[in-house]
């Protein structure tokens, strides 16, 4: 088992994670606390804009680590399919423009549309917009995302399909994004992290509260939950990843606190759960 | 796709469904909406007891289509385990008693116990107590559940793993229990389904809420959600099973409503979306 982690050196926070902060003060307080990385969503760069968002965060001595979150690819009709992929291209260019190696995709999913046409419809999608994220110098990360979000949200639900996804459209710039929360159930675990070699993209990790409130702002600090988070950082890194390691914890209860304190207590857990 | 069913009589409640009523009411309710089967819970049978429960249930003109729930092997501890398997023998007492076919497991999970020893736990179990099963004429069922619940209620979480044990345990009285609520995400549901045939002995349906409110008690009635109740039912009478349709629906909303008309609306919820 891997041991505990020398120093803050790799770590990340999402904006999300302190998601009361603007982007300006989730800059500020990430680097007042030590913290080298951030990863940007979407909702915290819109007020800003990515080129003043660049300067901010740069100017601050952090790293971007990702843009949160392309995708979103599945719809009945044509034009939602294309007005997707074309908003997928705006993500590209401003993560570009920001230094963000990565943009995460969170694929898409319909009620309306049944899984294995909304999954062709994601594979086209990527497949699409792919030599534009080439083009910018941009990594897509497919993230699987728990099958609790099948309905609205993603139907690529384990690393076995994300996996698929990667081998089949076969490019440098398509890989997989691994969060603990979406995967940790998984029976195959192991041996699909062991077939993303090379090609993940992306670490997240945070804790599977128990019982969890809510199913999609309930998520727990490393820890205080039951996923094995150690394991699965050192079978990630025996797949070759050796990136930045990303707490992304959407949690209503955390958010309501004092969110410097909070990034003390991330930096805390990261230590000694990670 | 296959087509309407024809009438009511493969229609099956779980007591769970109406879990207000108590046995006695359910019965009555059932019998006078003309339901033919019912599958007992534990709860709901242990203030009557099995063998006033049988005479109730046949009296009424009722048949059972199983006993809800066994299983929970999974513990720290060697004694727990015993004491689990003890608690299961005496449910597939009761279940022979009442005349229930088939004792549903829900095969359990401990946040302590790591997940690969767990379902070594659960296999060593469901082979421990076989024998008491096949003697009393009660077959047990594995029913995947959704990972959703894979901290404290099961770690089996796909009906590829369940078809797994139901594979190396190799006895007439072990198979699964297919509730679509749990599976329906599945990219690889319809070759499972397929490779469960002959050894499906029970179905399950429900719909999933969207948004869904709670992680346990907000199943929705059939075409109120996005699962395709249908078309999983073509799978499962193509693997040749032609038993009880059990409906099971846990919602802290129906229950607080009037359960004659929540019966009534899901005979019509049965006639027209499974």
């Amino acid at each position: 088992m891997a041991g505990n982690l020398d120093d803050l050196s790799r770590l990340c926070i999402h904006t999300a994670t302190t998601n009361p902060l603007t982007l300006e003060q989730a800059v500020a307080s990430y680097a007042e606390a030590g913290v080298p990385y951030i990863t940007v969503w979407e909702h915290h760069l819109e007020p800003v804009g990515a080129k003043k968002a660049a300067k901010l965060i740069h100017g601050a001595g952090l790293k971007v680590a990702g843009l949160c979150r392309g995708g979103f690819f599945v719809a009945p009709g044509a034009q939602a399919r294309e007005d997707a992929k074309n908003k997928n291209r705006r993500l590209i260019d401003a993560a570009a423009e920001l230094g963000a190696p990565v943009l995460v995709l969170v694929c898409g999913a319909d009620p309306e549309v049944d899984m294995p046409t909304a999954r062709q419809q994601i594979a086209d999608a990527i497949h699409e917009i792919e030599p534009h994220a080439k083009k910018c110098g941009v990594k897509l990360a497919i993230e699987p995302l728990h099958p609790m979000y099948a309905d609205t949200r993603s139907v690529i639900n384990t690393l076995d399909q994300a996996n698929n996804m990667v081998m089949a459209l076969s490019s440098d710039y398509v890989g997989v994004a691994i969060d603990v929360y979406h995967v940790w159930w998984d029976p195959f675990l192991r041996s699909e992290i062991k077939r993303s070699t090379n090609t993940i993209f992306a670490f997240h990790v945070c804790d599977w509260r128990t019982p969890t409130r809510d199913l999609v702002n309930d998520r727990a600090l490393m820890g205080s939950g039951c996923i094995r988070i150690r394991q699965i950082r050192e079978w990630v890194e025996d797949a070759g990843f050796d990136g930045p390691i990303e707490v992304e914890i959407f949690s209503d209860e955390e958010w309501s606190k004092d969110q410097d304190r909070w990034i003390k207590r991330i930096k805390t857990a990261y230590m000694k759960h990670v």
